[in-house]
């Protein structure tokens, strides 16, 4: 829970845009804006004409440690003031309006930022207040708009909910964590032949309790137990604890000598 | 703003993966919860064990109109309980554990859960308490982990952001918006034949007031004033807007008669 500290290990990308607030209302949204920044690797936060005046306590107790972020967050008159040193400005914006202009998902604007970062060029993106969001004078400073799909039927969206998608989506542009893995803690995935190894052991035990002794379905069922054991990746450790089931059991079996004449195989 | 209504345009997709809480400790936490899944097109959400007991007045106040799926919301006492019905469990992890399983991106996890509703498997997300998060007997009862890739210096997720940005990829792993669109309202992006109008009415215009009367350079000038205007998509109305201010522009300069002459055209 590295956010508990302060914030100490947040660190200013400096190529990563600016989250630019239009008269946000509320101090514990502001708050929870800047923990949403940290969660995706922004750092940036401008504030323009926010509606309680600034600083406001509460927003550092909502940041949960993200109060560097909140430490060097600037307040701005105006939009034009707000955006005046960047070269490309977005803006959010879940409702259609009559005006012309181009209208990316949040995924397409992120590796448009991520494009523009690498040729240095300084972005912005602008959040509408909580309740009315941006208005047209708002959205004529914006060079592109953004629309996230979200359900058309309740596209009411929490102000920090909205920059939470456009700061993951920040992050995932440049992220390359494999969608699949298998984690693994001191253990690796199994070979093919490991495997082979473990089938042998069961399929030998299984023969010798009796559990394959109807010939005709012999070779159907074994290849059943195969596809079973197939399925996904098996992990070493968990091949060890296979080998030790089956050992176990078998061992109980020979304990329990002819006890399990009593319990006929449901399977067969 | 159709979350205004008290949530009735929201339907339950019967598809919809189950947001299981996990001791859910505050009220608020619950509604915004809600209000994300709602954004989301997410219905079905239990409670395991909320420390505050269920319901909870502040919950309807945060879901800022999400009160469907709360009024629908079911409380169990175990995990177990709350996943028995289901056929496949994910738990939110942001923290490596000493476990073996499969891991997951929230993308990756969005597209498993799209293919198994396809395949009317019932599947559930299992989100842990605000502080501590899932314990190791939770986890157990999950087929996968899903970890989101966010910033490793600053992962303390907000239960309600954390079930946003599920439901944001659940909603987008089946959403067709283009990712770059140009939105005009009634009206139409410009053909090239269109813009040639255009480019035509404007150099005339030029020669006529002398802009390019600098035979060396006139050629190298239309072709600049040509790239600027290809830049982009233009759409019909912005050229009837440009002829007009072409026009404009050059009745000014008529009207004005001879005195252009006193500002020289800085280009040349």
């Amino acid at each position: 829970m590295t956010g508990r500290d302060g914030g100490a290990a947040l660190v200013a990308d400096p190529g990563s845009p600016v989250i630019v607030l239009v008269r946000p209302q509320l101090a514990d949204n502001i708050g929870a804006v800047a923990r949403c920044m940290a969660n995706g690797g922004l750092f940036h936060l401008r504030l323009v004409a926010p509606r309680d005046g600034w600083p406001q306590e509460r927003a550092w107790r909502t940041a949960s440690g993200a109060d560097r972020i909140l430490d060097a967050a600037a307040v701005h008159a105006t939009v034009a003031d707000a955006v005046a040193d960047l070269h490309r400005v977005y803006a959010t914006c879940p409702r259609p309006r009559h005006i012309i202009k181009p209208v990316l998902t949040a995924r397409a604007a992120a590796a448009d930022l991520r494009g523009a970062a690498a040729r240095d060029l300084r972005c912005g993106i602008l959040f509408g207040p909580e309740r009315a969001g941006l208005d047209n004078d708002d959205m004529a400073q914006a060079d592109t708009w953004v629309r996230y799909p979200l359900n058309p039927d309740f596209d009411s969206l929490n102000l920090a909910q909205a920059v939470m998608v456009m700061a993951y989506e920040w992050w995932t542009a440049a992220d390359t964590t494999p969608p699949r893995q298998l984690l693994t803690h001191k253990t690796e995935v199994a070979s093919k032949a490991e495997l082979e190894g473990f089938l042998v052991h069961l399929v030998d035990q299984l023969d010798a309790c009796g559990f394959l002794r109807n010939a005709p379905k012999r070779a159907g069922m074994v290849r059943n137990v195969r596809h079973l054991f197939q399925r996904g990746e098996v992990t070493q450790q968990e091949l060890r604890t296979l080998h030790g089931i089956v050992a176990g059991l078998a061992l109980g079996r020979r304990r329990l000598g002819r006890l399990e004449e009593e319990f006929p195989n449901p399977a067969l």
